[in-house]
């Protein structure tokens, strides 16, 4: 495909997120109030809410998880932005990561000056078995889903093809969700916001108050291996590779980038977007690989004109920890066959090299799937202007990449952010 | 709103569609491939499918009327446009008019030159009280679903305000259905395509056969105004005030405007464009218009440069028949309160003053929801290029509109189109 230039700079001037978690009490439409409110409140030089123009939320499926279609306007009504146009877009786990784009190509049209794009999923409130056969219509439900597949067999179907080429083990997995979950721990909005020490900690404390026998792990690693505190989910994945069920919403300002500077001094500029879109599992070729996301981070890449080694900070779609894996080499992070090693090497934590998801990803901060691929803007926005509080990565962030995906990756969406 | 101009000229060199109808044995991706096919085989000077560089297709429920989500890359996969980006739009029944509006801006972004804008729904797989359900979820399932309103009585709300406000009759209504079955009758891709006449006589004959009373009507509106043959769905709307259920796909092809000539001699240009939410029907002090279609037409009319009495043609949004003499009005083509005698005095008809829907609107052609805004600009490309067939207006059309409409209102999408 051709290298394509936007016919107009855009730029984020500001981000929010709702609390992630499970929130009995509360709607998509409590949710993207939180998000949008906090976003109202963060740009630094003040932002009259009618000055958004357009808006475009990210959703896979609020009809099925709490029966609400038409979603986009009834979100633009409960914050008061009547009569803006809304737009829902869908894109599975994608969803948001593709609003994005979206809101991008609105503002680089010359259609929209200023617009606001989020992310909605609220998930819940269904029973957990019906939350996972919501989910696995997003695989193909003619050739897939009647062979048995959800999603964890299908990533678990990846790690197994991938540790049987490159050698890999499982405790390369565990290393990411280990990883993710020191970063979530920094991370007050994330669902888990406990290192894996904490979560050893409390399961004894909790065993010594019932009187149980209070269980003993020599380290992380003892206990990520152990069958009862990590039970296998689909082999080699077990709990701790597997994000959680997440209610959640996240938001984020765009504008022109000619008038960025009227909102604040510090914008982060958008310089790459990549989307593309792959066959469903069962006719790939590859399983350890996914071929959208290359595809979309070489369109990326070309528009920003920049390599792999420029990406300082990247939040990546680990849906499973395998998938951490895959995309640290699909983005040309590390060669194929070498990103297990990298994990093992912790070339991807929050002081490393490359550090990745220092949000705690997916995989600690929570994945309300429409909303996961504006909440790794959010966090990239933050971590450029030094933001991310404890988590804050030690170097300065001019160049960084978000990485979401769609199912087993039938969509794939790059985005590349630069800080002036 | 302040008044846009889009970056760069957008105009469309291919149109196609399935039949529309009811088709127990085809599922979404059959009625895509028809479509697709069709548009590739219709562009003038030919098309290369791999010069097509993204995909927006509008779907109002693929999850939920046939358990498919994610559905954009496996139409795109379907036709064999992998890696292509594919996005899927929502926005309740104008969810293709919106994804009209994302294609112009892909194009007008620079961000792609060549975009196919998709829509599809597969309806009659589920039974009609699901169906309703499943369409009763682009309300507000808080606080207008549980009251018991499904869309015919939202809609005949809508017409019990507006009879009682304009001293209008339900006779107005039903010379909008006899109207668009005599255009649905010359098109051969309608889900009905006879007229009332032709039902008429077709009951009569089926009467005959099983050995009952033939019934005698004198005219047709004797016909729509008999309780028997014309049932009370939600006074004063009637089941031939009613959009059917359909099965449908539709396809356009959009390209920038200074590459348009490789395609086609004679594009169509797309010269404005409006989108604009209201809050759900409850909130709402006028029943009578619907805000969001007045300001998106006011935004297309400025952007487009012309006045309501420039358009000769318009395929505007009758899912029910009030709603096309509320949009008649709405658009600006007659003044609020008399659009019900525009219809009566046949002024809307096909070689009226301002022909409206002469591909027999929803009302006749079918209403496949998603698939339904792009359909209107199927018709009117046609239409300004002089290849409708028997049901072609009989003058030149330089100017055109359509007018899409979600839910009951809480979306609404204009486009303007131009000939030159």
């Amino acid at each position: 495909m051709k290298a394509r230039k936007l016919g107009r700079g855009v730029a984020i001037v500001g981000v929010g997120m709702s609390q992630f978690g499970a929130f009995p009490g509360k709607t998509t439409r409590d949710l993207f109030a939180e998000a949008f409110l906090e976003m109202r409140d963060a740009v630094d030089k003040g932002l009259d809410p009618n000055d958004i123009e357009a808006l475009f939320i990210g959703n896979y499926s609020s009809e099925l998880f709490e029966g609400q279609g038409h979603t986009a306007p009834i979100m633009a009504d409960w914050v008061g932005l009547m009569p803006r146009p809304a737009t829902r877009i869908e894109d599975a786990c994608a969803s948001s990561g593709v609003a994005l784009r979206q809101g991008v190509m609105a503002v680089a049209s010359g259609l929209h000056d200023v617009v606001m794009v989020g992310g909605i999923e609220k998930m819940s409130d269904l029973p957990i078995a019906e939350v996972t056969d919501t989910l696995a219509k997003a695989a193909d439900v003619l050739y897939e889903i009647p062979a048995g597949f959800t999603f964890p067999g299908f990533y678990a179907a990846m790690a197994t093809a991938y540790m049987h080429r490159y050698g890999a083990s499982p405790e390369a997995l565990m290393r990411v969700a280990l990883k993710n979950h020191d970063n979530g721990a920094l991370n007050p909005k994330a669902q888990f916001n406990q290192t894996i020490a904490e979560v050893m900690a409390s399961k004894r404390r909790s065993a010594e108050k019932k009187g149980l026998p209070v269980p003993e792990w020599a380290d992380e690693m003892a206990f990520l291996r152990d069958d009862r505190a990590n039970p296998v989910i689909a082999w080699p994945l077990r709990l701790f590779d597997c994000s959680p069920v997440t209610d959640g919403a996240t938001a984020v300002l765009l504008v022109a980038a000619d008038i960025a500077k009227q909102f604040t001094d510090d914008p982060v500029y958008i310089i790459g977007t990549g989307q593309a879109s792959d066959t469903a599992l069962h006719g790939r070729s590859n399983l350890t690989s996914i071929a959208s996301a290359k595809a979309a981070s070489q369109m990326a890449y070309q528009m920003a004109g920049i390599t792999p080694a420029d990406v300082k900070i990247a939040e990546v779609h680990d849906c499973f920890t395998i998938a951490e894996i895959l995309a640290s080499e699909d983005l040309g992070f590390f060669v194929p066959g070498t990103g297990h090693e990298a994990a093992e090497e912790g070339l991807t934590a929050r002081h490393g090299p490359k550090p990745i998801n220092t949000s705690g990803g997916l995989k600690a901060k929570g994945h309300p799937v429409g909303a996961s691929g504006a909440g790794q803007a959010v966090e990239i926005f933050k971590q450029m202007r030094g933001q991310a509080g404890p988590r804050q990565v030690d170097r300065e962030v001019d160049l960084a990449l978000t990485h979401n995906v769609g199912g087993t990756g039938q969509t794939a969406v790059v985005h590349i952010y630069e800080r002036k």
